[in-house]
This record gives structure tokens, C-alpha cells and sequence, in this order.
């Protein structure tokens, strides 16, 4: 197989980082001024805030106020080479990495390729469900909802209306919280004023949460107070609730009750994505690759030590994080902080640095001037942590023209109680698919966030 | 055949527009305070500001900023229905169409349903030539562009990197010569810090056009300054030129000569969309219906009354026009607004006033600054023509957010040289087509503007 077009061989020894999400991003920017050569290789050509996902798909946020060109993010940056390419293999026997567009040497291989939906091998809920852990699926979530209404409107049956109309979100996790009170939101100010044909006070939309409480992991302040502001949006919240099957119209619980709805919204949980080639039992639960407290893959020593694992594929469990660190943006970037210092470490021969997680608290917005916020010492909700989650997400999003947008949009939608992104819009559909969208069409394992 | 649902039979005259572009929405809007129960009709849920495609296409606008929710566009607006339909066919004769949704009567029909690229019955060039006469295929353009880069980096032969590099525009009308311009700015100041692997001095774009000047149609001034303009900024211009064939790689020229270029941009030409179920001899050249100066289809008495074309899909031969309207937005709103008067004239038994055109003018731009401007009584260019177009274009932009986001968008890359949307996003790689989507796949002959 013939070698990634274009790289040199170089003197510089070489950091292949797979996935351009928060962690392989911040390595390839934080390693800017190292002696290494940098490869980055990521399946899409932008990087993507996941956090604000929901957004994009009910319609507030536009896709690409929050994605940014990689190659953009990594202008006058001289050491790296981008491509837009898949992982196909690691052959860590050889060092080097096979990819759709060929294969590649490295020193160093960072696996940042994060976590993609898990539906437990539920193949039903696989099928029929919606996911929404990429902006394409957030895209696309948004198209369903809006063909929902315009098919209601063509029906007869009540039934049918109602099972159109009814969204049933599973996974009480911010993201399912999230997402359930922005659709609740959307119900209230938009959809009657966009759809005045439909009865929206018969519009359902309900959360559904395996363990006992929504936002489990947040303190009990947080869960309770989220739940009481689904509650007053008008979100059915039914925790313990098992989800066995969905055929596209009818979801079966454990319980043995059904729901009947056209949309299953899945945010139950994630699982690493797939890296083949590495020894089986380098994999752990989820999906996520076992390392060290370095982020080198396998624990013991003897293992790769020029294979790491960064962000939500890592499984690093330490005496605090017995099943290993959430899955969220500041561990991935703070794991890729320190791996650019201990890479550069290693090169002068200097010990490396244990990872430390340093939890600066954790946040979810449920709806207009409702949020909670457990932040290290104090935990608190309403209307001052739904400010503080606008700030600390406006600050995080790359790029100031991207965060200025998203805070006109904030403050449009805010006053104005609407948001103008409600399009259909579907580019493949009368034009011709480019060939490189068409190389990428089956599902990969190179899925970063 | 069923009927579509939910449009309550009324004892108001019901008036059928299939079409939500500058024509239709103009006629819906206008007949707000009418007798009339109106239902709009248009394949998608937006309505498209066609003039700004080739600044989605080379990334300079958002998709979003250029589309207005159709259902946002008439909140409010009582005597409306609107649903996302396929005309199918017209049957005069029992005053009902047929659409994807179910067949619908109507008293009054207005057609609105504009042109389409036309590709004067060429296959070779209909099949591999890239088209930019919708929102889709805009995204479409800015996708293969950018895919083109992506794939020049891993070709190691010269010949294939120039045909990825190779830009070929056909048609130096002001789709053309507007696209070449903002493809030469991108060369200049995007690609080369994007792209730093790649030499873009070897890039070429050319633009061909059949007649002998560019911008046919506008003053002499305007045109010789619209193709020194061009020159200024790098782009080839052949005149008199004439395209018979395309592979895909190559371009063949009526002169034999022959152009090696993976991108051929189709911008030559316009057809009226098909309307079934009209007689043959009411349909024109260019595929235009024949309208008289009320708009009525078909010219003769006894023809048909009661339905109505308008906008580019009209054809209104006049002294002045002897080969019809320009097909620009200005004829069209200028269409709409009068029927909606002579609609409520005729209801009254009152005299139909005919259509004369009021030019407002013609303006184009090239580049940052060059513009070209045609007013009623003066012809002038360069930067006072450039700030007139760039007024005249965010004031014709529906919704005061998208008018503002398009003014911040433009003064940013005016300062910053450069655009944040060079995104490869494809809602469809890795998720589930909603049904909807799926339903209008197939080429339809419902396409407004």
C-alpha cells in the first residue's frame, strides 16, 4: 500500500495525532512550537463543540458557528500537515497507521478519535432511534423535527398526529436534559406561531432516565433542581425507566408500558470509538482504551509506549476515578496540555508527569434563565448559573467571529423569543455528491466528537 | 386521488402560488389583507435569496444568512396555508392540480415556480458539470471546491494536481463573472495559508462565455470594466467561446481547443421548470410560458383566465421586450405586486391594469471594491458601485438578523481578508435520512427561483 502523499520525512520525528476534536486539537496547537513534526488526520475537515449540539438541532444555532476549519485553527502553524482521512489500522508493531489514503510512520501516535453512541447492542433502538453526537446527526435531528410537524399536517388520524408530534428523549444526562428543555422551549414560543394548523397542547415531550435521577453525577441539589425546571417547561420526566425496544413508532419499557412515538431521541450513553490493531484486552468497558496515568495505551509496562490515548477514548482509572474520568471537554484538553509537555519531556530524557483531573465544576442550562452549576465549592441554580453557563460556553467556542454570532443569535432568540434557523435544508438532495463525500460515506471508526 | 389535508373549503376564492421565491412570497405577502384564502406551495420550507449563491459557494456567507423560513416569513398572516409540496400537474379544466400531497382546487393559479440551469440538451455536460441555480448545489460548489484541495495533496502527478486546481466557469453573465471574482479573491488571500502544501501561482480559473463581452446585456462600460476588473484580479476571460463537450476532465471547445479541468461550473443559461398538464404551443423558447401583459397564461381570448405565470417562469413579450423580461428579482416582485392588485380588481369587476417594467438598474461585483453599476440614467464602477451593490443586496435580504449577520460577515472578511465557513459538512454521511428528505429525492419540476 502506497505511503500519505506529501509529508516529508524529516529529521524532526514524527506525532500522528488521529482526531481534531477538544483533545487531538489542543495537543496539535499546544505541541506548536516543539521539534516535532506534526500529522493531523481527522474525518471532517472542522473542528466541533459538541456542548452546543442541541442547539443545532433545535434550530437556535446555526451549524457553523460551532465548527471551525482545522485548517484555519492551524494557520501559520509550520510544523503540522493535515489531512482529511479515516483510520483504518495501527500497526503498532511497525509504528505506523493504515488510513483510506494510505499508509504513515510515526514516533508517536495520539489517539484522540473520542466516543460515538452506545445502544448497548440494542440493534432495534440502533435502527430507529436518533442519535445526536455529531453535527451532522444534530443536522439531521433538526430536519426530522421539522418534517415531523409538516407531516402531522397532512394527517388524518389523531393517532398518527399525536405520534408525530410526541418526542421521547432517552438519557437524563445534560445532554438528554438539555436538549428536552430547549424542545420544551421551542414548543411554547415557536411552533404554534410557525404551525398554526397544529394543536401543540397536545405535544408531548418526555425524558426518560434508567437510573434514578436526571443528571446523575451532578449533586443532588442539581438533579432535583433540574428536574424541577422540566417539570414547570412541561417535560414528563420518568427516571428508573428502562427502554427494551423501539420499532420506529412504538417504544417498549422494561416496565412493559409503551410510548407511542415517531421520535426516539438516543443519548443514553456513549462508547469509544473502534481502534482496530491494538490486543483485545487493551479495550476496556465503553469502548475505551486503557492507559496509564502518561495516557500511554495498556497499563503495564512493557506496553506501547509511543501509543497513547487522549479524551474521551482514554479509560485512565486512578484512585479517585475508580471507573475513570467523565467524558467531557476539560478532561480531554487537559490531558492533551499535559501530554505536549511530557512528549517534549520524554525527548530530553525528563521524567513525565502523572495526569491530574482538575474539576472546575460541571453545568447544564435547561431553559431561559434556568440552569444549575456545581462548581468545586458551591453549587447553586437559576438565573445566575444560566448567565454563568452563557459565558463559560461563549468563551469556549473557537474563533471571535463564531463566539460573536453565537451571542447575537443569544441575545436575538433571548428578546425575541424566536430563532430564524428552521430549514430544511438537505445539499445532497438536487446536486451532485462530490466524490470525497462519497469515499466517506460508510461508517468509520474516525469519529473525533 | 385524495385531496390535501387540512385546507378548510371556504366561501373565499381560494389562490393557489406554487413557489416561495421572489415572485410567489412577494404575491402571498401582498394579498395579506385580501378576500383571497391563499396556499403557498414550494418544495422547500425557505425562501432562497438567489443573488448571494456565489458567496455560499466560495464560503463567504452562511447558507443560513441567504434562506428565511418560509412559515417565519408569513407567522402572523391569517389567510395562508402553506405546505411543502411537488407541483405534479395543472388540469385547467377542472381548476385542480395535482401534487405529491394530494390534488388541491383553486379559483385563481399562480405559477411561480421559476427556471432551472439550463443545459441546452447537452448530456456530457448536464452529468458532470457543477450547476449554482439553488442553495443545494451552492453547498454542493463550496464542497466540491474544497474537496478538490483536499484531493490535490495526494496526488503526486502535475497534470492531476492543475485539473483539481483548474477552475472552468461557463456563462459571463453575472452568476459567471460574480463567482469568478470571489473564486480569484479566495486564490489570492484564503487558499495559499490554508493550503500551504499546494502552489496556487499554478491555479487557474477561467471564465468562457459565448457572446463577445461579458456581462451581455449591461452598458458597454460596465462590461469592459467587469472583464479589466477580472483581468486585475487574475482571472482568464475567453469571449466568443463555445463549449461542446465534457467529460469530466476535459472541456472541449467549439475551436477545438481543450481545457483540462476536473471543475466545470455551469453558469450559461436558464430554462422555465416544466409545468404538465398546459398545452404545448403556451410553453416558449427557454421554456418560458407565454403570458399576456395581465400575466394570464397563454395570449389569445379564451385562453386560460384564471391562471397566472409570473417571474422567471413568465414570458411577456412587449415593444420594449420583444424576447421577454430580464429574468431578475425586480421583474419579478414588480409581477407579483401588480397581480395581487389585479386580482382584487378583477373580484371587484374592476379594469386589470398591464405590467410595464420599471428598471431600477443593474449592478454586479467582482472583487473587494469593483464593482460595475447601470442606473436608469448613469453607468459608473469601482468602489462607489461596489458600496451601492453591497446596500443594494443587504437591504433586498429578508429578516433584519440575517441582514445583519450577512453586514458583519462582509465588514469581517472585508478587514480580515478572509472567510470562516470553508466547511465540508454533509448532513447525510453518517446519519438517517428523515423521510421527508427521502420523499423529494427525485428531480422535481417545483424549483422557485
Amino acid at each position: 500500500m502506497k505511503y500519505i502523499t506529501g509529508i516529508p520525512e524529516s529529521t524532526k520525528k514524527r506525532v500522528v495525532i488521529i482526531g481534531g476534536g477538544f483533545a487531538g486539537l489542543q495537543l496539535a496547537k499546544s505541541l506548536r512550537k516543539s521539534e516535532f513534526q506534526i500529522v493531523l488526520l481527522d474525518k471532517n475537515n472542522y473542528h466541533q463543540f459538541q456542548p452546543l449540539f442541541y442547539q443545532v438541532a433545535t434550530a437556535g444555532l446555526e451549524p457553523s458557528a460551532i465548527t471551525f476549519p482545522l485548517r484555519k485553527a492551524l494557520q501559520n502553524q509550520k510544523n503540522i500537515h493535515f489531512r482529511i482521512a479515516s483510520l483504518e489500522k495501527v500497526e503498532p508493531e511497525t509504528n505506523q497507521i493504515k488510513t483510506d489514503l494510505g499508509m504513515l510512520n510515526y514516533d508517536y501516535l495520539v489517539l484522540a478519535i473520542g466516543a460515538d453512541t452506545n445502544y448497548f447492542n440494542n440493534e432495534s433502538i440502533r435502527q430507529h432511534a436518533t442519535p445526536m453526537k455529531s453535527l451532522s446527526e444534530a443536522i439531521n435531528l433538526r430536519n426530522v423535527m421539522l418534517s415531523n410537524f409538516e407531516k402531522a399536517l397532512n394527517e388524518t388520524e389523531q393517532s398518527k398526529v399525536d405520534s408525530l408530534l410526541n418526542f421521547v428523549i432517552v438519557g437524563g444526562g445534560p445532554t438528554g436534559t438539555e436538549l428536552a428543555g430547549a424542545l420544551a422551549e421551542m414548543k411554547k414560543h415557536i411552533l404554534p406561531k410557525d404551525y398554526p394548523e397544529l394543536d401543540f397542547s397536545k405535544m408531548k415531550i418526555i425524558l426518560l432516565e434508567a437510573s434514578d435521577k436526571i443528571l446523575n453525577g451532578y449533586s443532588d441539589n442539581s438533579s432535583k433542581k433540574g428536574e424541577k425546571y422540566l417539570d414547570k417547561l412541561g417535560v414528563e420526566v420518568q427516571t428508573n425507566t428502562f427502554v427494551q425496544n423501539y420499532d420506529g413508532k412504538k417504544v417498549e419499557l422494561a416496565s412493559g408500558d409503551t410510548l407511542a412515538t415517531d421520535t426516539l431521541i438516543w443519548a443514553a450513553g456513549v462508547k469509544g470509538n473502534l481502534v482496530k490493531g491494538l490486543e483485545p484486552d487493551m479495550i476496556d468497558k465503553g469502548g475505551r482504551l486503557k492507559v496509564n496515568r502518561f495516557n500511554q495505551v495498556g497499563n503495564q509496562e512493557g506496553d506501547l509506549t509511543n501509543v497513547y490515548a487522549i479524551g474521551d477514548l482514554a479509560l485512565m482509572k486512578t484512585e479517585k476515578f475508580e471507573h475513570g474520568h467523565p467524558q467531557v471537554a476539560q478532561v480531554a484538553i487537559q490531558q492533551a496540555s499535559l501530554l505536549s509537555k511530557n512528549l517534549q519531556s520524554k525527548e530530553k530524557g525528563k521524567a513525565l508527569k502523572p495526569f491530574k483531573y482538575s474539576d472546575k465544576g460541571s453545568l447544564a442550562t435547561i431553559g431561559r434563565n434556568l440552569a444549575v452549576a456545581d462548581l468545586p465549592f458551591i453549587s447553586f441554580s437559576g438565573f445566575t448559573a444560566w448567565i454563568l453557563w452563557l459565558f463559560v460556553h461563549l468563551m469556549a467556542i473557537l474563533g471571535v467571529k463564531n463566539r460573536l454570532f453565537v451571542f447575537i443569535n443569544w441575545v436575538w432568540s433571548y428578546f425575541t423569543y424566536d430563532q430564524s434557523l428552521r430549514l430544511l435544508i438537505n445539499p445532497n438532495l438536487e446536486s451532485k455528491k462530490s466524490e470525497l463525500m462519497d469515499r466517506s460515506t460508510p461508517q468509520t471508526n474516525l469519529h473525533p466528537q
